[in-house]
């Protein structure tokens, strides 16, 4: 087999079927996903259904904690779990520069099979793009994915006293691409929180009841989606500074480089809005999940504010604005 | 409104709101694609549905005939359409490139929304990237499709006899691609037959039970996909070079360059593999269809060959085998 990508690889022809067979073929393997089809075809009970998609530009593509086809799977997995979806079906388009290794492609393909099987998904449609040298740094992947909503989910208004969980330590993600990228040997545990939340469904069962909104704090961190919850709900809420749990490490770098990583993407995390009342119940149960053991209820939806304000650990309030402007660009 | 793309406009924040506002919503807008959920839900009958993906990064991204973004659409609404299947949601992924002009965009976001009313699809699900200047040549487009699969059709092993239908002209889309990469200004009316081809399924009704097997001749052509078929089911085939119709513009072309249309890229044409006895019956129907006018009986699956062969018009008979090397990457 060749060692690295050629143009051929992405014309149609007999180098582009060795390349599906060798490497996608042999990680993606299920029933679905064979032959020359250009699409899968499977039965589907009535219900509803959730849909999603992503494209991944991450840069390094290889990072601590993954790399950028977990980073896909999982992205497209929990944009469904916020959906209160289980992923049944995904699909993976490749674009592939000219000269990338084909043992890393090998690599990632194997980090996507190894989340689908974790979360019960399959990838049951793929395509494969090669473009000239210099072109995408190695590879970009699209995701999209289909899923089932679990039939007691029914997103609803936000209203004041609304709780909010949120399933772990936050910005981790970011931080590590940025401390990536820009090459910081700084001393410090720093990796990616990417992992799959397909278990928060599966653990609420019918409680999802009570869960009016879900979503994962990817790029712009939880502030930003904080902030786009509250201006599409048409309410303030509070935040307290205190039950949010940074890793010290990763908030020694915020410190030192002056940033917010309330702003800094979390890949494995969950915000989940709560009716009031029953915060407490929905946190026992997601806390005992591998990927949520840390959550916290972190603060509430407040018709008594306007915006997204943070009560510091000094006394203080703070107002949380959407974000103006990342200092780091393809964390995901 | 800013003129060009920035890196901002990837960040997840307020520009990305922005420009997702302005442009897509405003090109894609239906009662699923709402608010800032990262995930489109909708309520599906039971039955069988297709899903298939494909990434474009064709270049360039405008050319006689169309652009990217009525590429991509069409694409993915005849990928299936050849399993059969009428389209009903899709999801586009925009990796844009910073410094794209923001009126480009708008008129890509137009052609697919364009293709979308024709064929009664709805773009649900999307995502935007940005990347640094130099990286991609504009934009590069994912989209995904769900069809609904037509009751009737029941892809089925091919046999000897088996009558192939082609609806129309071939290598147009290649060929146009291949002279305005080359920028060489020949004569001639040159443009691509990009066009969704979703009427098949509509038009043949319950009637599609005689088709056996639909695949569009994309990247590899009408050669590529015969082959790839061919393999597939074991079985030769035996097609009749004056039963083939190439417009003389394109003819001239690759009489010139010494290349071999049957290896360039249709992208609104269907094969379609008819069970032997049914492709007239099947022929009058889709030869009404503004798509497919031009379409012939082309030749037939027989078990007396084990591969592909071309009855030349002069009487001799020639193998073809499956693509090689494609000389021009990137036509899609």
């Amino acid at each position: 087999m060749d060692k690295r990508i050629t143009l051929r690889h992405g014309d149609g022809g007999l180098q582009t079927n060795k390349l599906i067979r060798n490497i996608f073929y042999k990680h993606f393997d299920n029933e679905i996903l064979t032959g020359y089809q250009d699409s899968a075809i499977f039965q589907m009970e009535a219900g509803r259904l959730a849909y999603t998609t992503d494209s991944f530009v991450v840069k390094p593509i290889f990072f601590p904690g993954g790399d950028i086809g977990k980073l896909a799977v999982c992205g497209t997995v929990n944009d469904l779990a916020a959906a209160g979806a289980v992923p049944l079906y995904l699909s993976a388009g490749f674009v592939i520069e000219e000269g990338f290794e084909i043992e890393k492609l090998d690599m990632i393909a194997k980090s996507m099979s190894d989340i689908c099987k974790k979360v019960g998904a399959k990838i049951v449609a793929g395509d494969t793009k090669v473009v000239e040298k210099g072109l995408v740094d190695g590879v970009y992947i699209n995701t999209s994915g289909i899923g089932r909503v679990h039939e007691f989910f029914n997103p609803r208004h936000i209203t004041s006293g609304d709780e909010i969980i949120l399933t772990g330590t936050i910005g981790e993600h970011g931080t590590t691409i940025l401390l990536e990228r820009n090459d910081l040997r700084l001393q410090g545990d720093f990796k990616s929180d990417c992992n799959p939340l397909s278990e928060i469904i599966y653990e609420l069962g019918d409680s999802i009841k009570y869960v009016k909104l879900m979503r994962d704090p990817t790029r712009g961190g939880v502030a930003n989606a904080l902030c786009e919850i509250s201006e599409s709900h048409n309410i303030g809420a509070i935040i307290e500074e205190e039950k949010l749990q940074i890793r010290s490490a990763v908030k020694s770098v915020h410190e030192l480089l002056g940033t917010d990583p309330l702003y800094f993407a979390s890949e494995g995390r969950m915000i989940l809005v709560v009716e009031k009342g029953f915060g407490t119940n929905i946190l026992n149960m997601i806390n005992t999940l591998d990927n949520c053991h840390n959550s916290r209820i972190i603060g509430k939806f407040d018709k008594s504010y306007s915006k997204v304000c943070l009560r510091t650990s000094l006394g203080g309030e703070r107002i949380l604005t959407m974000l103006e402007n990342q200092m780091i660009s393809r964390i995901c």
